[in-house]
């Protein structure tokens, strides 16, 4: 099959979890990598080495131990700086998730005084699409504001309906953030397009990349972001790290966010003053071996190559959508044209529940998620509450595909579907 | 020596790091615990076993892999609940670290409604003494709502001044905030006689317990807090995980922090309603992995007892104390007694840096941190900028503390002190 990544075996045997067995005796098939990604031996081996040879807070301590922890936590700054094309290492924050880092923007957009500042009057733009982190947020924000939330609908193809981008985003919009790519429907939007219009009317753009970092080659500057975020569990490293990327200016004329040690300047009991960028956002002692972690696993994806990575994805969820489309009273939610989405297929199956597919699935070593995926609003326009969702990533085999069809046929036939 | 832990040897050996030979060749003596403690084989085994075997999102699959971190994840709920002796599960909140659950509780105070709103008029207490994580909230909090922040200060000896408490907390008092165990002088603070005057006026009692947790046996409800927090990498659990524990009383009353996945009942396009606790205050992945960690770690200091490490603390603080007593020029900054104090002791040796103390300490093996240990505050207090600080743990050894008092000659003689 063109595309795939070649020696697709050797990577397998990266990910020890990929081995097991489950309860049941089945193999694991592993299709909701769009929910977290599985970890390669070489991003555990850094975090245990870590552990037992080196760990120490950083920053703070003038001693081997606290010297080479937080050279070890600076390097992945380094190397999510250089895997994003970060212009500047300052620019990127260390926040615990993907949705820490939305709430950081949407809480200190909130405090902003000047430029930034939203007030009654003040649109914000989201779309349909978004995951509930990059809805809440702006919800609480503009609730607190007086400010008024919009967003962009969703064409039956599941892609944003572009046709009122010009009334959408106007002259009162402060803040347009998007999803880059959808975790329920695979779209991936035209952020650059979208960033253009927005910075005609002098807003900003924030774009949630959860999706997209693990899956395209992501080159912030050219993104038209102008703050970014993703989180670490997606793209094969730990939990408990996320990222924010900012344009310097942003970020510079942000308050900070959390209050605590390394984000000041000086203290005293009555007012203080505050550090610059990253510290400024980076309150109390941070996520350090998940940081540490994460730069292992950006290494570790970089050195496969992410235009690899994206053929791979791309020839795997061509194949599972030629899988799904054979399947009767399957319907999938979505684009169709593999070229133009992301590797998260959300479907249903006529007669069956989300719930009882997923069951059947994981009778048989095929995890799948079922739900609403933290995205109601996007089921809700196409009428469902909930669907069912593979997703694949660099270790996802035709052969797994293979199995979630056979899974979905005979899920067909246990509940007698003709 | 009484009141050691028995089988130090074998508590060591649990401990891989501090097999550890530095790169000058000398062996690790690792007096740096109250800025990160060590972490036992037992916590870094759970960690690799849950990243090899069991690694899945959680709450939101429906697969083995799902249901099994899942459970591991709301197990360690159940660990840290029964470690702190909470009443419900549900109280137990996890956060990145200390610091976000200080900025939790100070934010949600922000935005509350009724009986815990915060206006003009109204009074925030700390102490003379916080961490800077448990200042800068405040102060923000104050300025942003137009009320006053106040403080206890201090006694020459380091303790709290409550001489003045009846005034100091009043019926403008909506908050006391307050350190159990503190950071750089060590005190034992009487947080429960405050919380007694705090609860009469009406106050709700917030506990910086960082320092407690991991040398105290905790027991929240007799403690009189009413919001107690504390960190997963000082109780030898990993980085990236807090915990904010609160009465369920105050935490229904409080809106909800970060808006996302998990914490939602309920999205649409224009507004959401929430979940209660504890994933109100639970918006996105949240440390898996960490939590797990955590789980393993509090299982681990319980199986050793904290009463028992409690001692231990006790009898390796007196005997560091006795020695440090040895050094002319030395200054112990608050309290000299052992029975009322924690493990960290901050110190002054006339006529040397603190920096450089650490830097010629580092270079015989012996790790301590410099500085103002995010505590400026309590340092201009007491006339200076800065100090040295040794800090033990459970796996301090007798024959440490004679390296750092041999390294403090050292450093004498090296520094042409008489």
């Amino acid at each position: 099959m063109e595309g795939l990544l070649p020696e697709l075996d050797v990577i397998r045997k990266d990910f020890p979890i990929l081995e097991r067995v489950l309860d049941n005796g089945q193999s694991l098939v592993y299709l909701d990598s769009a929910n977290t990604s599985q970890k390669p031996q070489v991003v555990i081996d850094t975090m245990v080495d870590h552990l037992e040879r080196h760990n120490a807070n950083i920053s703070r301590a003038m001693h081997q131990l606290g010297a080479e922890s937080t050279e070890a936590f600076e390097a992945a700054r380094d190397k999510v700086t250089a895997f994003i094309g970060a212009p500047s290492r300052d620019e990127v924050i260390f926040t615990k998730n993907a949705t820490e880092s939305l709430n950081l923007v949407a809480n200190t957009l909130a405090w902003a005084t000047g430029d930034l500042a939203i007030g009654e009057g003040d649109e914000v733009v989201i779309t349909e699409m978004e995951h509930h982190s990059n809805i809440v947020p702006w919800q609480m924000l503009t609730q607190r504001k007086g400010a008024t939330l919009t967003w962009f609908g969703l064409t039956d193809e599941g892609r944003l309906d572009l046709s009122n981008i010009d009334e959408l985003i106007n002259e009162r919009t402060k803040v347009v953030s998007l999803t880059w790519v959808s975790n329920m429907l695979g779209t991936i939007n035209p952020v650059a397009e979208i960033a253009r219009r927005a910075h005609e009317v002098g807003a900003i753009v924030v774009v949630d990349a959860s999706q997209a970092v693990p899956q395209l080659p992501v080159d912030v500057t050219a993104s038209g972001a102008d703050l970014l975020v993703f989180t670490g569990h997606k793209v094969v490293g730990p939990t408990g790290i996320g990222v924010l990327w900012g344009k310097r200016a942003v970020l510079d004329a942000l308050p900070p966010f959390h209050g605590g040690g390394e984000m000041i300047e000086t203290v005293r009991m009555d007012v203080s003053t505050y550090a610059g960028i990253p510290h400024k956002f980076e309150a109390g002692t941070p996520p350090i071996v998940e940081a540490i972690g994460l730069g292992a696993a950006v290494d570790y994806l970089g050195h496969i190559g992410m235009e690899a990575i994206h053929d791979h994805e791309k020839a795997i969820t061509a194949y599972a959508l030629e899988g799904l489309a054979t399947l009767p009273g399957l319907t999938v939610l979505g684009p169709l044209d593999a070229t133009q989405r992301g590797g998260a297929i959300s479907f249903e199956l006529e007669g069956v529940h989300p719930h009882d597919i997923a069951q059947v699935l994981d009778s048989r070593g095929v995890a799948v998620r079922a739900g609403h995926h933290c995205a109601k609003p996007a089921h809700a326009r196409f009428g469902v509450q909930s669907s069912t969702r593979m997703s694949s990533y660099l270790y996802t085999t035709p052969a797994e595909i293979d199995a979630l069809v056979e899974g979905l046929e005979y899920t067909r036939s246990y509940f007698k579907l003709s």
